[in-house]
This record gives C-alpha cells, structure tokens and sequence, in this order.
C-alpha cells in the first residue's frame, strides 16, 4: 500500500450531529453572543438541530448582529440584559430554573464566564473540580480520544487530577462508552522518582483499585505510543488493559496536553470538540480561532452530557 | 475536496536517502550491536549507501548473528572487542583516530554508551550540553519538523535551553536550512508568569537578539497551533517571522516533547529519525521499538550532520 486515505471534517461531523437526531432537543443558555462569531455558533447548531439556543445579551445588539449576517432569530429565545455582567446572571437564572441545561460562550472574556461559574454564591459547583475534556475524532485512531486537561488546569496537583479523570470518565459514559479506558500519559511507562507524573500515575491507579475513582479502567503510567498502538506496548513488555487502546488520555499537564490537542487538529485531521465539566451543568468554551465544525461539535458533546445529566437527576 | 491522500513512508524515505547519494560515505562505529535489530540496522544502512559501519564489538558473536540473518558482513570492518565497556572505549578510539565520524548505538545499555560520550575523560564533549533532536517528515507539514528535546533533557534550565536550541539549528544548517525558524513552545503565545515556559521564551529571543544563540530565527512562546499555521496565528493577531512556518520546535520538557513526537510518529504517518548532538560526533541512539525506517533515516541525519562535521574542520 503506497497511500492512505482521510475521511474529511464535514463527513464526520455530520456522523457525530446524527447522535443528537431524535433527541429532544437542549436548552442552552449562550451569555453574551456579541460578535459574529459567537452568534453564529449557537444559530448553525441550532439548524443542524443540536441546540436550542436562549440567547442572553442585549437584545437590540443580538438583532443588529443577526442582520448583519442574514440571521433570522424569530424562532430562538432572547433573555434581553444590558450587559455581560448581568448575562452571567441571568444565566444562571436560567439553569436554576431547569430552563437551562448547558451555558455556552458567547464574546465575553473567558475568566468573566467562568468567574461566575466557580464563585460559590452562584451554586453551579459540585464536589468535584472544574475540568475541561477535548473530544477527538482522529482518523488515525480507532475510537474518540478524550483529553484532559489541556484547557483550564495547569500543572493539577494529585488531587486536582483525581476530579479531572472523574469528570472525564463522566463524559464517556454520557458519550456511550460505559467502561472507559484511562491511559495516564507520562514521557515514560515505568516510575521515575525524577518524573512526577509517573508517581501521580501510581498513584491514580491505586486510587482506582481502591474505589476513589470510579467508572473507569485506569492504567498509568503509560507514554504516548503505549497507549495508543498495542504493538509499542508489546515490544515495550507491557501488559495493560488499556495499553494501545485508550478512550481517555489523562495529560500530566496543560503544556503537554495544549500541543497534543492542537497537533491532533492541525496535522492529524482531527474534528475536535470542548467542553467544560464538574459544574453543574456543562458549559460550551469557544475560541476566536474554533473552525464552525468544532463549535457544532462542541455543542454535540455538550447535548450528549446534557442528557445524561437529564437522567441521572 | 472530501479525502486527503498521504504518501507511504517508504517513499519519503526513498527521498531522504537519495539525499546521501553520491558523497563519500560516512564511517560510523556501531558500538555492541549484538542483537538482531542492533546488527540489522546498520547493514541496512550500508546496503542503502547510506554509512559505512565499523562493527565494534566480539567478533565471534557478530558473525554467528549474521549467520541467523542471513546477513553478509565481507564487506564491513569487524573491531574484535570482548565486550560492551571495551567496545565504548574503542568506538571513542576510533573517533580520535577520525577512523569514525559518528557512533551508532548497538544492543548495550543507552545510559552505558551516553555516560562513555559524556565522560570529560573521553574528550568527546564540546561546550555544549548534549541534546537530542527529532527530524520528522509529517505528510501534513510542508518541511522538516525539527523537535528538541524530546529524549535527553527531561526539565531543561534556561541555561540548556540555550545549548539544546544551538545544536538544532546547527543540525537544520547541516540539513540545508541555512536560517532555520524556531518556534519556542509554550501552552499560550502570551508571556504568563504562572508559566516558566513562556518567561524562558522571552529570554531565549532576546538572547537571540543578543547573538547569545547564533544562526536562526527565534520568536516564543508560541502555541503550537501558532508555530505550524499562519492563519491560527493571524486570527490570534500574532506578527512573527517563525509563526506558520517553524522549523525548529523547542518544547519546554521531554514529556510534552515525547508526546508530541510519538502522536506525529503514531498518528500522523511521520518518518522519524533522532540524533544525539553536543558531542564531538552526532551519535545515533535507537530504542527497540524503532522501525527499520527509522533506524535508516537516522543514519542519514547524522551522516548529513557529519558531512557538515568535515567541512566545518
């Protein structure tokens, strides 16, 4: 075989929109769609029949914008509030209320939305730690690979990963997988006093046998190509249940995970979506540079959770 | 456009070697190579006009491994040595004699053949720190991605930093980049003291200003997404010279390194090759689960590095 061929974005991400399909559909509460971008996010889910989108911002600024672009807002609701300060609010106004089930970025900064989020007189906390999960449709790799943290967590102590794998584990079942794989990344498979992430990965693993990470199959630690490809391992000597056939890659911090994401989008044809976990209600951060697909996808992930939540609670 | 076609490595490693056509080949000692790997992959190398390999080691145990291989060794010097510590000594031997113009690492022990090379004693060291460099051939990347480093310095100081990007961009002067553009990874483009990586980055380009760091073009921190696309970059508003096109990938430790480097081998139909630098000669170090593409591939990054070597003394 001299080549190989890729199936492209637009293909899968109508494969993962199709999961949605027959669902009833999601309240979303996006906080202060301002810019193009963040407006027409929310507006093409909601066509592709993902979402459903309350809009939270200025009304008048939301259908100035909407004209701008050729968007007809008639069938989507607006909750009118003058500012970004007071769309937070009335966000989570919403979610209280069980009108929300999930809250999107809109064009505030991201510390003002998650500000909100995290202050505990908002109540959107659980127990656990907030943590993000990318969700990755890699051509190259058999099933989604889940990654975190590799948005909002920089060097997470023990303890911070314990609810990072947690949240994430969370996740895969919503997303069908009930027993997920978790490959504890570190640069190397064995434990080196030198390498913290390798004693953390120890660590993690014993906490699993021990029932205080629940859900899962962990194994760590274990370096990339370990965890991905089940001939690495074998000539390695390693014998893993999750060894080349990882759901979750738990990265040992944000540097390491930043550019696996990033390299997974920009050279791997990834279709990659976020989410944010361990409040409440997930919540939906978008970046200026986020292709239209990752925003639809995101907006996916985020149903998938959203409904899972449903019937948990 | 719906499918992206990628070319097999076999033929990008038919152009990589095409590459040491027709200059004189390179001698290289190949220190212990007393398994099968370690045996066949400088003979490959050889048969593909790549190296001339010095076999150091027990002559014996060699001509009885060729035997089960099938492996013709007429052609090639045997140095009979009784074992792996005779066979470093005589390889350094080789080297001061200029009989040898790099080493190839055989079946011994990595940390046995580094600590002969690191040893003062030895003479093999140069002013710099030693370090490893990955060139990667990523179908989806339009050059050469040099990664440093990604093998040898787990947690790089600032102070090795410097050496660590001094022999990769004289390695990308050797490889025909005579400017080579160096992107200094971080998580964000934005200095942030909760972020070393980031501070080391500003310090990196000033010392570059300052022709503290010679020969290339710097700029950092940069997320890798901002290093390998210029629209992610324009979208981020960055004004870089290296954004969009590095050549030179500087990653802050050896675990986001190795991750990134074995996703690109893994995931991204990379051909890869490594090579120690720092020392008085490149020297290749091959692990077991290297591909025979690999093993090969390396020969001609060194024997290139080498090459340059000649000319520069």
């Amino acid at each position: 075989m001299t080549e190989t061929v890729i199936t492209s974005k637009e293909e899968r991400l109508k494969r993962l929109v199709a999961r949605v399909h027959g669902q009833p559909k999601v309240p979303v509460a996006v906080v202060y769609p301002c810019d193009k971008e963040s407006l027409k996010g929310p507006i093409m889910a909601a066509e592709a029949g993902v979402i459903e989108p309350i809009l939270v911002g200025p009304a008048a600024k939301i259908r100035a914008l909407a004209g701008e672009l050729n968007l007809n807002l008639a069938n989507y609701q607006i909750a009118d509030v003058p500012d970004s300060l007071a769309a937070c609010a009335e966000a989570i106004a919403l979610v209280h209320a069980g009108k929300a089930e999930a809250l999107m970025k809109g064009s505030l900064h991201t510390d003002e939305l998650m500000g909100a989020v995290v202050t505990r007189a908002n109540n959107l906390r659980t127990p656990r730690r907030i943590s993000h999960v990318f969700v990755m449709d890699v051509p190259t790799y058999p099933r989604p690979m889940l990654i975190t943290d590799a948005a909002v967590n920089i060097t997470p102590t023990l303890e911070e990963k314990v609810d990072i794998v947690q949240n994430a584990i969370y996740l895969a079942h919503a997303l069908g997988i009930p027993e997920p794989k978790v490959a504890i990344l570190a640069a190397v498979e064995t434990v080196n006093p030198k390498m913290p992430a390798t004693l953390d990965a120890a660590a993690l693993c014993k906490m699993a046998d021990r029932g205080q990470i629940k859900g899962g199959i962990l194994d760590g630690p274990l370096a990339f190509d370990n965890a991905v490809s089940t001939e690495a391992a074998k000539i390695k000597g390693i014998h893993s249940p999750v060894a080349g056939q990882a759901d979750i890659f738990l990265v040992p911090g944000l540097e390491a995970g930043n550019m696996l994401f990033k390299q997974l989008e920009y050279l791997s044809f990834a279709l990659t979506a976020g989410v944010v976990l361990g409040a409440k209600v997930p919540v939906i951060l978008t970046s200026r540079a986020d292709s239209a697909e990752t925003r639809t996808a995101s907006c996916v992930i985020a149903a998938l959770f959203a409904h899972a939540n449903r019937k948990n609670n």
